[in-house]
């Protein structure tokens, strides 16, 4: 629940010394890798039209967003509403939540995060704007409203053209909402591997966003923003005329299916393991699993152990590494591993140990893992 | 890490109230099914030889595992130091870790446990066996270790007969360490979904570690405990001779997997959801996902929603639902989802909003969610 506490444990027991030190299984952050990445980001956008507004759901830490905004993004972008409630908490104060806040039980909390900041949700029906609109109108507030328009993810989002200019119209007519423009994701396009090909399809989809803020334009309401992109399509989406920010996320931390197409980004985020068992000579098992490795990208991939394989990840507890025996493994000794899959992931752990060069330097906690809804 | 602190919120404001009152994502505890479980389960174990140690895994709730043992059963098998840490802490006196404990950062942690509570460990090494063995005589303390015998899962343990017998010899050599007996999962197994064939390859992969134990008490070591089983077996590896302990965790709370092959019990965890995009009359999007629902065992079905379907589960905070036509689905409408595997979903939230006949009755903590270590 958002209101739940984080303690950070062990960060003066562990500060200076090797990551043999960390309890496993651990959630590193390569301070250093994630530095260069936040700071390569930073300079793709700097000087450009389209502004970075990074997403908060891929690493979750108020260190690393405050970070982010130091560094010139203009706000950030989080998944949902306890999200916002931490990032407001850190002072941060220019959110979007990229997806609808829907229920009773959670306009009360959305009108504080909007006395605290610049607060802009993402709508597709009038049902909602409606809710919205009461809510913050009652309280004195206003939020801001971009449109998810669908261009071909089918998750949520009114479909490109007439339905979101209808929309658009409806905001206007509401008091205590500002129609801020329009988002639109192409989730289903970030991870393609081939390059070309993600960037025609990116292109082609994402013009429908572009058309449709032409045509609210055209019938005489302004679109101030148009957000947009991810890791796999900052660099295709974020130069596309008509688009005014960019939503990318994993590159702050990159995981090791992001790693495989994104080479100017290194990864950053390991999950530290031990070896509990080495039932032969060939195979050893480690102390994590589902509870802290996420799968639906497929199993981790092994730092600096080429030949060694982890074939799947179905356990619990365990992961199962089958060793082509260049590399020591011996029952207590420390392995790393990169998730599939950072965002859910770090959404497994309460707190980073943050290294440099394999030396631990602090613990961040990780405060949007704890924001459920 | 073991310290966290939890805060329940919400349970003043929710007692007495209609489910809707619940913010989303939330997971659902149904007490009357919960008891029903915890009851019949109990039923069959009561008079036998073989006793139940429930796993907390499962449902990592210690309110769940005090009224177990109220139950009848002779103490709490669980998966983690952090785990064992949280249930002695709750007053659970009797803990089986069923997984190796390795590392010289667990050693202080786990004298301590031994010292509030009897504490078993499982083996499947010599080194392991040292470590905790120098651990537990420096500190004073014993602990009991259970060699764990592989039959056919392929992750962890020795394999079945001399390997099992020369470790047993070994531990009989420590100090600080106490031979308890022997470990076997059949996890390989316990999802079958042919009952006869489920009950056929258990007797015969449970007889090797059955086997394992006649060996070494042949060699003059009794062999005070033989643990394993599982929800799907509790009934075929229970009443086998030699047999002491059965480990099921999943009957209390039960998941549209388990569900499907344990008529016996009834499903008590529902995850919590609102409606929060139409994007046309045939399909809703829920807000849930990923972050709230694993996925390794497929997406999760609808509670009393018969036709309608959840095709797939891919994105972090959504599952998409498409609808029959049979039943309402409107914006900020909650439904009911069963996750496909109960104990990997728990593992994601903090608390249980706890209902009897949909009137919420309290909120319990989720202690060993936080167990990460």
């Amino acid at each position: 629940m958002h209101g739940e506490m984080k303690k950070v444990t062990n960060a003066d027991d562990l500060r200076g010394k090797p990551l043999d030190a960390a309890d496993t299984p651990a959630l590193l952050l390569d301070v250093d890798a994630a530095e260069a990445n936040l700071q390569t980001m930073a300079e793709y956008f700097n000087g450009r039209p389209c502004k970075l507004r990074p997403h908060f759901k891929s690493h979750k830490c108020t260190t690393l967003a405050r970070r982010q905004v130091a560094l010139g993004a203009v706000g950030i972008t989080c998944a949902k509403l306890g999200e916002a409630e931490v990032l407001a908490a850190a002072g941060i104060n220019d959110i979007l939540i990229a997806n609808q806040v829907v229920g009773a039980v959670k306009m009360p909390r959305l009108v504080e995060v909007a006395r605290r900041s610049t607060l802009r949700v993402a709508v597709d029906s009038q049902a909602n704007v409606r809710e919205l609109s009461q809510a913050a109108s009652a309280a004195g507030v206003e939020v801001g409203l971009l449109i998810e328009v669908d261009v071909g993810m089918r998750r949520c989002g009114v479909p490109p053209g007439e339905p979101a200019l209808e929309l658009a119209r409806f905001i206007k007519t509401c008091p205590g909402v500002r129609f801020d423009g329009i988002q639109a994701y192409e989730g289903h396009l970030v991870c393609r591997p081939d390059p070309d090909e993600r960037a025609t399809l990116t292109r082609r989809d994402m013009q429908l966003a572009v058309d449709t803020r032409r045509l609210i334009e055209r019938a005489g309401i302004e679109v101030p923003i148009l957000s947009g992109g991810g890791t796999g399509t900052y660099d295709i989406t974020g130069p596309m005329d008509g688009i005014d920010e960019l939503q990318s996320g994993s590159y702050a931390l990159m995981d090791c299916s992001y790693v495989r197409i994104r080479l100017e980004f290194r990864n950053a985020m390991n999950v530290l393991a031990t070896v509990i068992s080495k039932p032969d000579p060939k195979r050893v098992v480690l102390d994590v699993g589902l509870k802290g490795l996420s799968c639906e990208f497929g199993p981790p991939t092994l730092v600096d152990r080429p030949g060694d394989e982890i074939p799947f990840l179905a356990s619990e507890e365990h992961v199962g590494v089958n060793l082509c025996g260049d590399h020591p493994a011996e029952i207590g000794q420390k392995l790393r591993l990169i998730p599939s899959h950072g965002c859910t992931t770090c959404n497994l752990y309460r707190q980073y140990v943050v290294h440099r060069n394999a030396v631990i330097e602090d613990v961040w906690p990780i405060e949007g893992a704890g924001a459920m809804t």
